[in-house]
Formats: C-alpha cells, structure tokens, sequence
C-alpha cells in the first residue's frame, strides 16, 4: 500500500453530526457540530469543538450548559440548515420542537431520538476553536427507539457526517459485527 | 414523541473506530477507542479519551505523541481484538505492518486508509479518564482512496462505531445528502 501525505488535517471517519443547543441572549438557538466525542466515562463527558467567533459559543459561556441531541437522517435539511447560518442573524429557536430537562439553559430537540443535557467541565483553547468538555447530567431518549433499556441504532437511524471531497451525509449500512466479540481469541 | 430518561450515559451516534498506536517500554502497541474526535481545525488537533489504567496511556505521557489510525471495514477482526485485549499482556507489536512518518513513537499502521500523527498537546483529567488532546502533525493516507487530492469516504469503508444493548460495528451506508448544502435556504 502506497502512502501519500497531506499535510495536518482534520480527517477522521466517520463523525457524528449533532445539534448543540444553547440559549443565547435569552433565544434558543441550534448549531450543528461534528467534531463531538466522548470525553469521559466515569462520570460521563462530552466534547465539542466550537469556532471562537461562534454564536453558540457565547450562550455556552454565559450560562455553562449545553445540549448535545442526535438527529436522524430524516432531519438531514434541519441539521445543515443549522450548520451554514449562524443565530447572530437567523432565529432557528422555531426550528424544532424544543423542551427541557434538569437545566435551564440546555434546550432539547424533542423530534431527535436521543438527547443529551450538558454542564459545562472544563474549556480548552487550542486555536480556531474552543474545545467545550460538558458532564452529561442526563439522557433523553424517544420511547420507540428503546430496546432491552438500551438505544437500538438502528432506529436511531443517525446520519454519519464524512469529510471529503464535498464533505457528506451518510446514512448507517450493514451491521458488520458485535464489538468486545468479534475479536476473541477462539 | 414520548421520551424516556436514562441518566447520565456516554451515548453518542455514530462514532469512529480507530486504532491509537503508541511506544510503551520501547514496544509498539495499539488501542481501539470509539471515543475519539477532532478538537481543532488551525491548527488540526484531535482528542481521545483512554482510561486511566491503560498501558496505551502510560506510553502516551513517556513519550508525548501517539497515532491515531483509521481502520476499513475488513479490519474489524483486528480491531476488536486490539479493544479486548491489553499491551500489558498480549502482544500487539506484529499484528499490523507499521511504518513512521515523523514522530519516532507514533506508529501507523500500513493497512488503515487513513493515519494521523499526533503530537500531545494537553491532557483533561475528568474521571476515569483521561482526554488525551494531540496536534495532528502529518496525515498520511494510502494513495488509492484518494479522489481529487481528498479521502474518498466510500473508499475509506470505515467501520461505524454505535453503542447499544450489544454495542456494534456497521458499515457506510447509503448517500444521504450533500453538506453545506442540502440545508441552504432555496
């Protein structure tokens, strides 16, 4: 296998693509985000990479909450819609159905199947982008998409964001095989 | 759309599947970690959270850098294999071809599509946990998943990390839209 560099870059496959919801000046606000991971288990965290100039960012500041909410791929034109205009000038606060939970500040989008309420841990200063870590205070998941107590992906039907030559959305293909299983020793 | 409260988890749909290669006491090693995502665009920097009690992490801090490669779908065996099994224990060091790019202690992996050296940055501690945040220095890619001077994602064929009651590796699915631009107002 021929190698070839590029340079630094931010390639990783695949990411999720998430809406981070905010109250910014007192108006609800989504962005959406794909450089999120999980930053913990015990307890757990999550991360979020956010531009500096980012409205979002503000209302995450002023307030220290955060939602994170995983959308389906039927909600694919919301989700871009969130990721290319900004709140400083859009009001996306009607875009969905929204409700709340423990925090305040943390709106949920009730049409995604899984939502996540966020207190913001810690943040660091790389360069271009704040990197938010949030303690995840508690979980909200749609009913239907509930199996043996556990999310089953399937019917979370999440869209799986890939960078490219055109950076797109996929949706979830074949089930390859069960992790912590696959690889045992026989 | 009647939701369920789960408490605070680590759900998160999709996320990647990537190997962290690292030295440890002068051996090669390798991790699998799901949780995992980029931290920074300028400059390009990615973060993974690995226990606190794994060998991968002792290698990490002696030496200040680490590699995070990303695997295709026909690795999955492998994969798996180096998330069940300990570098303390089992040796790791001759399941792939490794090759160097600039960093002398991060590994890559000849047979993953895609692999970033990484040079550490910062390191959170939040828990049971610690978020490993690293520069992307160098981006090396195999030269026949490249399309226009990019990644092709379909070419990649990465495996697709969700958890669940048995917690599973997918597979790409089925083009869903284009970013940045399905969502712009028409």
């Amino acid at each position: 296998m021929i190698k070839k560099k590029l340079g630094p870059t931010t390639l990783l496959f695949p990411m999720p693509a998430v809406l981070v919801g905010s109250v910014v000046d007192g108006k609800v606000n989504f962005m959406t985000a794909g450089w999120c991971g999980i930053a913990n288990q015990k307890p757990p965290a999550i991360s979020v990479a956010i531009r500096k100039t980012r409205h979002t960012l503000k209302g995450i500041k002023e307030n220290g909450a955060f939602s994170i909410n995983i959308p389906s791929v039927e909600q694919v034109q919301e989700v871009d819609f969130c990721g290319i205009y900004s709140g400083r000038k859009t009001d996306k606060s009607e875009l969905f159905e929204v409700f709340y939970g423990d925090l305040e500040t943390a709106p949920l989008v009730r049409e995604c199947p899984v939502n996540l309420e966020c207190q913001v841990f810690d943040t660091l200063e790389i360069g271009s982008h704040s990197l938010v870590v949030g303690l995840i205070v508690q979980t909200h998941v749609t009913d239907s998409i509930v199996k043996e107590g556990k999310p089953d992906p399937e019917k979370v039907n999440p869209l799986v964001y890939c960078p490219g030559v055109s950076d797109d959305y996929y949706a979830l293909g074949r089930h390859v095989a069960r992790a912590f299983h696959v690889g045992k020793r026989r």
